[in-house]
């Protein structure tokens, strides 16, 4: 891929600053960026960027001066992304059914579909148009995978799940695991049959070796266009909104329900049965154990305001202090007492 | 599978308030129960399923009006789990090696053992009767597998460990990799050969992507009956009791010895070589780093009594405004001071 | 393996105490040990080992009287670990490429390489001499992997990536796994393509079921000798230096920087786009939120040294007798002033 600094500003509906015709090889981030190559900027980064070996760089409108070969555009880390799709040849996965694939007899594939080595797909599965199944993926009885789905490899998405179109898993995720339910009779935890399943609308993002349990009846849901990083977990019969971020390591305990546009920030959780409002947001290691109005901003855990729980943070720093406070207070009361 | 409300009541040694003749064609929970359907409820859920669409309600003995037949039984959390597992078919599963399966020549198979598509056992393995083994299971040389156990796909069970029977082992658990273990030798860390193996009990369940490292030498064991949910870690060495629960994401550090009836909940940790007693309830996110009593109750890091833990938790909410006390006794002692 | 001690104390550089004819045929710990056995102490646990059923015991330099046959050496935990090597037969594995695995036509295979039953390796991947590729094994497009490198069963390392030599990767790690990267247009999650790759350095060891993400441009990269525990989280474009520890469930967010010879105990966190300079120690649980100076030792979080934490910590505990102190000194205040 060559493109002039023009062009790559046509395709940007931005503007260039100067040497529009040199030709742009690569796009990269500020650090490994060599002649030829486009990078983006924004504050803080804008001194460096300026210095780098970059051959330009895209800039917000905003930014006056540059010394560099730049695009001025309106989001540019919007504009990046945009380039980073143009510039990377996506992989030329051939469709069909590699040999060395089990699909059974009774499930059915749609058109332009890629099922690689040693994938399963299981009896009375149905995947959709352009879907790709990377090498070892299991597919389970009665589920449907959508189109234009990309779910790579050593994944397993159990029986009876279904899962939307324009979905990513990455490798070693797991759907429709069995929900941790147990009755305890005499002493011994009898397991609780797990017969609900898991639905992933479309648009969604599963995080390499994250687990999202098939709900014990009924169904654990992910809304459409929520992204889940690695590690997390789901437990059986939560329910997500739309357009929501777990970020890595995450655990949701059961029956949760989690509104939209909700971002659990790495190594949150969240207590078991309880509804969490629309545009929350829950700092990192934060865990609220009850319902959350929509727009709020927590953090700790238990989870408690963000200003408050900063508040609170900063007075533990000075409890050595106070204690030692406490103490000569008592003893001056003690001898103003004795007057 | 169809059976009348009266019926269902004699499996369960309950009792029907109404209608005992009508048909129960489904078994699932108060929201998404309809016409035909049963569920259960127990307080505070009474109200709710009193007014749910189910045709019928299993309920506790101790309830006396109830607006919709129902079946009153000692403990309706059971009563439940025996419906569904009435009504919900297992899967047919035949038994037999697919072709695509690479079974040792020195492996031996118990009778009807189902032995998926791409799953290996390897050399000199032993699997139980009946037991199943789902597509891409692993299972290592000179490890032995009981019966009537259940092991979902992309699962590892490396060598030389053993596996009870009426095991459960969800999909992308480890079991038997290597344990953690260095000496630091001019400042490189080499690695301590880990030849010890994992024993696992009957009656326990693993879950999704959960590792349990094998042991540097000797073992490291999960008791009858314990309960591992989604992406815990057990150490080498660690030795666990019965009846045991692990919740998700919770990881217990190498050599620590957990006793019989421990709970562990979601997020917690566990110091490396301590001995937790029989009977013990961690709180979510809490970890304990040293022994710790049978009967406890903990919580937070250290762990602490859980009691001791929320008399802190509050007054840490109280901090802001204990600090502006302290500033305001001192200034009205300096006062008193200068009189 | 059967060795006398005289022979094995020659091996050790050590010193017999008693009994140098007796011969050793097993390597274990102090409780598993039996006649036949030899086992190793150090402090505290000496006692218990002169009480032990092993035959032999290797102790430290130091200790004078031993109530066992002994070998003195400078540090038996090493030794340990040279007899465990010793006595511990690697298990046999035979090279070749398994009928039932798939080699793509481009690759390339080193000598003595074996790819077991399932394993894929893709176009133009690269694989060097010796290494060992467990079952269900997938190596992506114009991966390389180094020699004498061995990867357990259910492992991904995806297109583009670089695996050095002597490496070991446990069953169920993910390398390469996409970065979790989004960019919000108009309240929808836009994938930002993540076209960069991971780098992972000679000698270093990743646990069961970690991931490992790939760079949005640019290279993740593990450093020479760093370990890395089961279900351990390294986000794109993270940077870590050589021989650094990741224990247990520790996740890294993207970008951060981490130096040489740092420790990051079980369940830590790390704040993406920070500096962590060599030496550091994250005590379990803790989470920088800003760059750590070299040779810091941290806990909490967010996280502080680790002094300022014990005695914060201390004080939580005496914070409800504080809240009592206070009030009874307003009370005796606000006598006083009456007076």
């Amino acid at each position: 891929m060559k493109k002039s600094l023009a062009e790559i500003a046509a395709l940007l509906n931005g503007t260039v600053t100067d040497a529009a015709c040199i030709e742009i090889t690569g796009v990269t981030n500020i650090d490994d960026a060599g002649p030829g190559d486009i990078t983006f900027a924004v504050p803080p980064h804008l001194d460096k960027a300026g210095k780098c070996a970059a051959a330009a760089v895209i800039i917000p409108d905003s930014v006056e001066a540059f010394p560099k070969p730049a695009i001025r555009v309106a989001n540019p880390r919007i504009a990046f992304t945009t380039l980073l799709s143009l510039y990377t040849p996506k992989p030329d996965i051939p469709a069909g059914v590699h040999p060395a694939a089990t699909v059974s007899a009774t499930a059915r594939l749609g058109v332009n579909v890629a099922v690689m080595a040693y994938a399963v797909v299981d009896d009375q599965a149905v995947i959709g148009d352009n879907t790709i199944l990377y090498p070892h993926t299991y597919i389970g009885r009665n589920t449907t995978v959508g189109s234009d789905t990309l779910i790579y490899p050593q994944v397993t998405v159990r029986e009876n799940c279904q899962v939307g179109s324009r979905v990513i898993i990455q490798s070693g995720a797991v759907i429709g695991s069995d929900g941790f339910g147990f009755v305890t009779i005499s002493g011994r935890h009898e397991k609780v049959p797990q017969v609900g399943n898991v639905i992933i609308a479309d648009d969604v993002e599963i995080g390499a070796n994250a687990c999202i349990d098939r709900a014990t009846t009924g169904s654990t849901i992910v809304g459409r266009g929520t992204k889940i990083d690695n590690l997390v977990h789901l437990a059986h019969n939560v329910v997500v909104g739309e357009n929501c971020y777990f970020v890595a390591q995450t655990g949701i305990a059961g029956s949760a329900k989690i509104g939209n546009n909700v971002t659990f920030a790495g190594q949150t959780g969240c207590a078991g049965h309880v509804a969490i409002g629309d545009n929350c947001v829950f700092a990192a290691k934060a865990a609220p154990i009850n319902d959350v109005p929509a727009n709020s901003f927590l953090a700790g855990f238990p989870a408690r305001p963000h200003k408050q729980w900063l508040r609170s943070e900063a007075a533990i720093g000075r409890l050595p202090d106070m204690v030692r406070k406490i103490r000569e207070l008592e003893k001056r009361l003690a001898q103003l007492e004795s007057k």
